[in-house]
């Protein structure tokens, strides 16, 4: 059969296009006190959880569907970077940044495919439905893992209170109850030995 | 509903101890000519890459499981390390360096689920099955797609000829025939530069 080349041409473009996420820093480090997590591992990691960990949502969620919006979560961090989860300032401008980075990086791929990619990368950020409910639990319990691995250095370097990992997880357990109730165990623990504030 | 901690934890040790993955560099080299890329990255670039190739696999798929199997491929790197696909030396020892890895790492998982993860791994390997036909196009592709947007350094510095790349990619064609010809331009175009062996 004859590759239809125009198409494959987008595709390829755009596959390209995202290796530059793999120089996407977090300010999240690896575990062993590693250096600092760039965006790529980050959605590896979630999407493996993701896999592993489905017993425990909510609701029955589609699997490939959320690995998939799992794993083009950040995408648009190309262009817009990495807004720390605790910058207000920066959390200001955040969507209008990812609105124009999501119209030319998606824009890239055939218009079938942009447009399907654009819609789960939506419907991530509406937060609404199980499958986005699923991939936000482990958007936000994958860094707390490591963070906790490394005593809570994450939270200590930036001054961080108990009240604002609370404040952006206050939608978590609607994705999962049980894993929300785990997360809040490790907050309690870092509390405790003093990396966050009360 | 109260959490089975005993198998949480197993999870979430597993989930931790795949980290490392994101510390095991391979030979291929990020584009623009960066630095060496890890494990992590190269199985989530493989995993966007087959949801948006999917439709030149020979034969249809499911898609969940081969980005599953995808995912997993490399953990057993963790303990194995990265083996050159054209160091003959190192080829005759990583089944057996493999299976041990497999064993201690998919050995950490409550036991329905690291039997699941090793059989993925297993077929993988076993490269029968259209899933993992796909995943290893995949697996080839990538490297093969940065590597040529960096002239082809990669095989320069190894000084490695058309022939080694022809002899890996045998089984390419039985998961893309589409695919397998568009690497094969790939090869030409860099004998003619100069930077793959004749």
């Amino acid at each position: 059969m004859e590759l239809d080349k125009q198409r494959f041409e987008k595709q390829i473009n755009f596959i390209m296009e995202i290796d530059k996420e793999k120089n996407i820093f977090r300010q999240t480090h690896l575990s062993g006190g590693g250096r600092r997590e760039n965006d790529a591992e980050h959605a590896w990691h979630m999407a493996v959880m993701c896999y592993l960990l489905q017993e425990y949502s909510n609701q029955p969620f589609d699997l490939a569907k959320t690995m998939m919006m799992i794993l083009i979560h950040d995408i648009v961090e190309i262009d817009a970077g990495d807004t720390y989860a605790y910058d207000e300032k920066a959390k200001e401008t955040e969507a209008e940044r990812e609105n124009a980075a999501a119209d030319r990086i998606f824009g890239i791929l055939p218009e079938d495919q942009g447009r399907k990619l654009r819609s789960l990368w939506e419907e991530f950020t509406a937060y609404e439905t199980p499958e986005a409910r699923f991939a936000h639990v482990m958007d936000n319990f994958q860094p707390l893992l490591l963070n906790d691995s490394n005593d809570g250095g994450d939270w200590k370097r930036n001054g961080i209170r108990r009240a604002q990992p609370e404040k952006r997880n206050e939608k978590t357990h609607t994705g999962s109850e049980e894993i929300w109730d785990y997360m809040k165990e490790i907050l309690d623990r870092n509390v405790e030995r003093g990396s966050l504030l009360p």
